[in-house]
């Protein structure tokens, strides 16, 4: 008979340990480091056993906390399945819980919508893109005539190569595609380095948008345990990259994690791109958040740690600038030309003027002032948002406190269930994104991603008080 | 021993005679409706005994006038690989021939372009699309701070539907989703109704662009011959639907195909329909060029005839109204769901101020007059051109005469080998479309597709000039 390997020995023992009720639900297990030198075992063995114990369902990890015994769920949730049958008019769903959420919403009339990571609409400059959007038309109306290239307009190209150099990030304006967001963006990524069955890892808990996109793609998933504070576990990365599964690429966001709002470190993020670059797993950034951290000096992406041109860097204005032009942007290194003729065969050259008008407020000093005074805006909302939640939700609930953005991830005591929360919710007419939908796994059902982008009112403290009194009644 | 198949026999028959030099090269073989009569047989064998001459490459389809024998082509060239390699950063194509076509054109210096299916920039409304995005951008600038929604902007969807039925096609406006061209319309259709691995059918002679979105997407293609007067050929198509490989959907361009500029008859388009429905292939219609037909009654399209909801409509504005604009749309009927959360996978709704200013024209008459307009103005220059190529190119040379439109598909003597013509042409700063990439197989390497969009010039009239010169002097 084969010994099993050490860290399933391992995990077993712990296994045992609470099944006999010696360890008991609640109570905290061995920090990773304890583990390592109570058992003689390497940092990766001690990671793998945690995840073990995790798949096993009875642990459970608490940002900034350790982990914890939970009782072991009912069977885990499957993932979806991979090329649904498409045979009948019915079959819609691209990731079928995500989209019943989405449809769920969109068919009730919502009072108060935390579930945006959009920042409100006035806090946008619309005014500054009103006057550009007139000026350019006044100008460049002629543009309107012909198609524009596939890559995108020059001038914003140039204009996001020199604002990437703030962030020590090379990109060389003529590998810049400019895209439909960043949506796009990461599905021409994927597209160019992976084909149909792959496997491509992402965060865990991730953006949902993410998950639907590898699934309308038919590509497998695995996730990858991150945390608020650092985002990214890269010993657990490590040791999934030493498996047996091919990771043909890795998405991460590196910069205000959705939903996490993780911050990599820099040694984090230089060992991440070592790491995917050893192993020969593309690894694309998702920068659509950076410009939104809390800094007076932007921080490195990934795409700077990058020595062997294995970063395919993707990024957005929705976010930051304006939701409703769309643009994104991509530059995928040698994968360049692929990316421009995928481009090209799905969606062909972006709406030529917004790109201008964009670029004449983005070359201007003002663009960065009113970045300045956004990141002030939110991280006073943060606040905000953040008291009433500590205020109004049970005793038991914790919130991220993260360095910018528009998320807070707020993890509700275990008893709560995010989906039921979500529908209470919902007949209100108070909308919030369920933890469940940030994962294929059944990690995040206590987890609500509560967005923060509009000023605080009266009305959103009733909002929040009245989620608290639906959580309360919940037990 | 088994008897080889009726139409196996025949072809055997007529490979023998050619052989032997009873049929002799340049000779017309029997029409359809002769073989018929002369060997007893159905129209599909007589159809069928046809594809196997023209895959012996000893058969010359010319529209208009019947099949003639020819001499074999040197060996076919294969369709270009499924699922090409990924690995080294210097794989690009996406259809490798159409891609260094472009390409070279790209790397080149252009003083006329023949190669472009748009109108010269002065003969969009650009004037009248100005006045409508300052007027937009002065009323409407707020939802730049929003995401704009999947399907895209209500009142825009409302005029598309109302004008389809002017073409007797009835689209729910809320069953219509707004698209980056028409471009993503079919790349949705096809993503919604096939997997990777699956067989669409295509016209053969296609717009290449089709073929990139079928390679891009992992499907494998099947050309149907189509004829420069009524479109696809509907015996061919029964015999390939009857064939031993299922056919997901097939995709076709009714009303003024590319490069043929063919028009389906009524009675053709209602049997296509049926036949599709039969077979369960779904039928994804490309209307890019519907409003363009030289008609006061707009043509039925093939959304029309449907019966059983089998038919996916697609469409754009970038041929007839705003390139720069990138608009299209699709209207996929019990397939919407599934198309709408593939938009949102894919890149989200769509810009949304250029929907707006499009509406305020479209909404007025003075739409219908610009239309009338310019389908005018292209059929004096379609004749322009079309003189001039028959005074400037070589003896033998043919024309097609579309009945709307900006395309010529020009037939030059067999001794001339567009990807040659192409090259000679680009040397000297005038870009054309080589026959060669509107197909997989090898079927049209001596035609070329020549552009009408630009006003005749002595600057056009000198380059045609210079294109029969190239062309004369190859021999
Ligand atoms: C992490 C992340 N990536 C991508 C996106 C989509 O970006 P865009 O709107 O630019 O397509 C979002 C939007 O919520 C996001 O949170
Ligand atoms: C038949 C056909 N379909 C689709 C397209 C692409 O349309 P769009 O520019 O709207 O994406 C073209 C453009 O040349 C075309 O000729």
């Amino acid at each position: 008979m084969n010994t099993p390997p050490l860290y399933r020995q391992l995990a077993n023992h712990y296994l045992d340990a609470i099944r006999s009720g010696t360890l008991k639900t609640g109570e905290r297990l061995p920090s990773i480091r304890l583990m390592m030198e109570k058992h003689a075992v390497s940092l990766s063995t001690a990671v793998q056993v945690c995840r073990e114990l995790e798949d096993y369902g009875v642990l459970e990890a608490r940002p900034r906390s350790g982990n914890y015994i939970r009782q072991p769920d009912s069977a885990p949730k499957p993932a979806p399945a991979l090329a649904p049958a498409l045979d009948t008019s019915l079959y819609a769903g691209i990731h079928e819980q995500v989209c019943a959420v989405l449809k769920a919403s969109q068919h009730s009339t919502i009072k108060v919508n935390f579930a945006s990571a959009y920042c409100a609409p006035e806090l946008y400059p619309l005014k500054t893109l009103q006057d550009n959007m007139i000026k350019t038309m006044r100008s460049d109306a002629y543009l309107l005539g012909a198609a524009g290239s596939t890559c995108g307009n020059g001038a914003l190209r140039n204009i996001l190569a020199r604002r990437a150099l703030a962030s020590k990030t090379h990109l060389a304006p003529e590998r810049i595609v400019i895209t439909n967001g960043a949506t796009e963006a990461i599905n021409l990524a994927l597209r160019a380095v992976t084909r149909p069955g792959d496997t491509v890892a992402v965060e865990s808990p991730t953006f949902y948008g993410l998950l639907q996109i590898l699934e309308s793609l038919n590509l497998r998933v695995l996730e990858v345990p991150a945390s608020a504070h650092t985002g990214l576990n890269l010993a657990a990365l490590q040791l999934l990259l030493q498996g047996p599964e091919r990771i043909k690429a890795l998405i991460v966001v590196p910069n205000l994690q959705n939903p996490l709002g993780s911050i990599m470190p820099d040694a984090n993020k230089a060992r991440l791109v070592k790491l995917c670059a050893e192993h020969n797993t593309v690894l694309i950034e998702d920068d659509t958040y950076g410009d939104l951290v809390d800094s007076e000096q932007p921080l490195s992406t990934l795409k700077h740690w990058d020595r062997t041109d294995n970063v395919i860097y993707c990024a957005s204005l929705n976010k930051t600038l304006a939701p409703g032009m769309r643009l994104g942007w991509i530059s995928a290194g040698k994968w360049h030309d692929r990316v421009e003729m995928l481009k090209h065969t799905q969606s062909r050259g972006c709406e030529v003027l917004s790109q201008l008008a964009v670029s004449e407020f983005m070359r201007t000093p003002s663009y960065e002032r009113y970045l300045r005074r956004l990141r002030k805006t939110l991280t006073v909302q943060r606040e905000q948002m953040s008291t009433a939640i500590s205020r109004y939700f049970p005793i038991g609930t914790s919130v991220t406190h993260p360095q910018g953005g528009t998320l807070l991830w707020v993890e509700l005591p275990r008893r709560h269930s995010s989906m039921v929360f979500f529908q209470e919710a919902l007949k209100v007419g108070i909308q919030i994104s369920p933890g469940d939908i940030f994962s294929n796994a059944n990690r995040f059902d206590h987890f609500v991603r509560i967005g923060c982008g509009a000023p605080y009112s009266p009305r959103i403290d009733e909002a929040l008080q009245t989620l608290g009194r639906i959580l309360k009644n919940q037990g």
